[in-house]
């Protein structure tokens, strides 16, 4: 399993390996090829953005670093250049060569995608990682973004994030019912199954609705993002876990022509920089939420509350219904989900027994 | 914060912007160096062993692929070159130009380095990145390592490991009396204080050992790991969790004067291929031990057990004594224990809240 999940890293090797058999194509092998590249990436942060839109400013800094140069990326924020929610479709057809995004954000397009991000009471960053790079989620997104002229690389996660901001308390399953809620994707369908009203509402209008009473309640991120939109100072009770999205992996995605006119080593600094991001932008998130958090625990105004058990059984008893009518009827996404659930069924034992019996011997 | 962290990438980046100033030095910046470095890395591991060893080869066919061979690495098992503890000796005196080891086998060179593995009870592995890359931990480790004309860099993390094999049941405070168990570091010296002896054996002859009942008990890494060692062969019990190496992070180690031989690129390549190689390390680890971790549990001849709380309150207590003991007499610890603390008496509770308690809605 070695090294396989390396699109560019193997390519790279060989490459080298094969320079004095076909001169001209090689040149020099002890030497990098001189031709530049200037790239654009769009995106569906806000510029510059704590973690998410901060991870991908590093990423090309990173690459022109390690490039000499060679590969210059220009980041574009949401709306910049393309709307937020076309990254795909601009990376896909060529008007760009590079997008920083989301996966379950092209629902509609290509709905399997969403495992690559995240699924409502699924794989948290380390299952996320360890199912991608070895144990073959990222071979079957290749295959998925295919069709599309596109290669996907991972990019970024922003770990479990938090349940979100509510002006009512939730106690029981019926406080779900009715309930008004900022809650896009699955999550979304989830709370609808339970009884609430998802609602869709651009980052810039949360803050007011929330506010207003327009809704009773909103998801964001985490807290280090959270804070950083004032969510606290619109909402008392701050509910964890973040069920609906416990690690989502965020992604890179390349034209597959201009990935092709790539020499094999600046395929392999930018696929290896990808790769960093991901420990950086974790390193960025637990950083930032830990002061986000005491920042909150110190706010008389916030109450931090944990779902009760009874309103998360019932929200994972609607994810798992919402999965099995979904798969029986999406083959793309049967194929992923069927690899997706068999390492999730094992290696939760694993987390059980690591992760999760390591930090109760704090509590 | 933004990227402070980095060596090599702001030097880098500054480079290519100074270049045409100095056209002598810096050439036409729109390529790299075509200088050639071959480099020597000595490890403290099996030649190629799961995880940690295949970390390291991982990092050397990355920084080949992306140095389009300009910088090749050759790695040495523990022992081929030099023996397997004196990797750090090597590297500072030049005889090398590179290592890859755990900072915690320095223990009585530069004790204080023992926080960049890892400490009982200490930071799990998000914690430690949080710390490293955005909390000023690099910053002390590099100030540290400075005087022994070394570069630190964080190359891996095995994750939260396992508490170890036992032929004796661990059931109250008194079993840890006279138990003999193998475990070496802070981790053994908690032992003692409980009442055990700790025993140092070389990792070639702990299966023995345990098997002829030499010893009660060994620790070594995680399931993967163990697995492959064979020490479900020769103990019942495998208690969880790891409470003495809870994320142990590794460094690749690099002679200044070898550091500062290689031009801009070259340096950032190194320093983001380790940052990538921690993503794919623990990712190794994770589907590693889900695997290993399920053969365990179908394995009529192993029981898997949680060390009681009432246990790990007395090994918790010991630990806290001795850290107070040490960093009273010893600065240098001192001020990487205050920074350490600092970040993880906060960061703890954001775990609670987020990785813990997204964990346990599975239970």
């Amino acid at each position: 399993m070695k090294r396989r999940h390396f699109v560019g890293g193997l390519a790279a090797a060989a490459g080298v390996a094969a320079c004095g058999k076909e001169a001209a194509d090689c040149g020099d092998s002890t030497h990098a090829s001189t031709e530049r590249f200037e790239w654009s990436c769009v995106t569906s942060w806000p510029p510059k953005y704590p973690g998410m839109g901060m991870g991908v400013e590093n990423l090309a800094a990173r690459v022109e670093a390690a490039s000499a140069g060679r590969l210059k990326i220009k980041v574009y924020g949401g709306g910049e250049l393309v709307p937020a929610f076309e990254v795909f479709d601009a990376v896909s057809r060529g008007t760009v060569e590079m997008g920083h995004d989301a996966s379950y954000y092209h629902k509609g397009k290509v709905d399997a995608a969403q495992f690559f991000t995240s699924i409502p009471f699924g794989m948290n960053m380390l299952e996320l990682n360890g199912w991608l790079y070895y144990g073959g989620g990222l071979e079957l997104w290749r295959e998925l973004y295919e069709k599309f002229n596109l290669v996907p690389i991972p990019c970024g996660n922003t770990g479990v994030q938090m349940g979100g901001w509510f002006n009512k308390e939730i106690n029981t399953p019926n406080d779900l019912k009715g309930l008004k809620m900022r809650i896009p994707g699955m999550g979304g369908e989830v709370l609808r199954r339970a009884g609430g009203t998802p609602v869709t509402l651009p980052g810039a209008e949360i803050f007011t609705s929330l506010q207003t009473g327009a809704i009773d309640a909103t998801e964001w991120v985490g807290a280090y993002n959270d804070v950083s939109f004032g969510l606290h100072k619109a909402a008392r009770y701050y509910y964890y876990p973040g069920w609906h999205e416990p690690g989502p992996g965020l992604e890179t995605m390349i034209n597959k022509d201009a990935w092709e006119s790539l020499p094999p080593d600046l395929q392999a600094i930018l696929e290896t920089c990808c790769q960093a991001i991901t420990t950086d932008m974790v390193a960025e998130y637990t950083h930032g939420n830990t002061f986000a958090l005491q920042q909150l625990r110190d706010d008389p105004n916030v109450e931090l509350r944990q779902f009760p058990k009874e309103v998360l059984d019932v929200l994972k008893r609607m994810t798992d219904e919402i999965v099995a009518e979904w798969i029986a009827k999406d083959p793309a996404a049967k194929k992923i989900a069927d690899s997706y659930y068999a390492f999730l069924d094992k290696s939760a034992y694993g987390q059980a027994v690591t992760e999760q019996a390591y930090l109760e011997t704090r509590t």
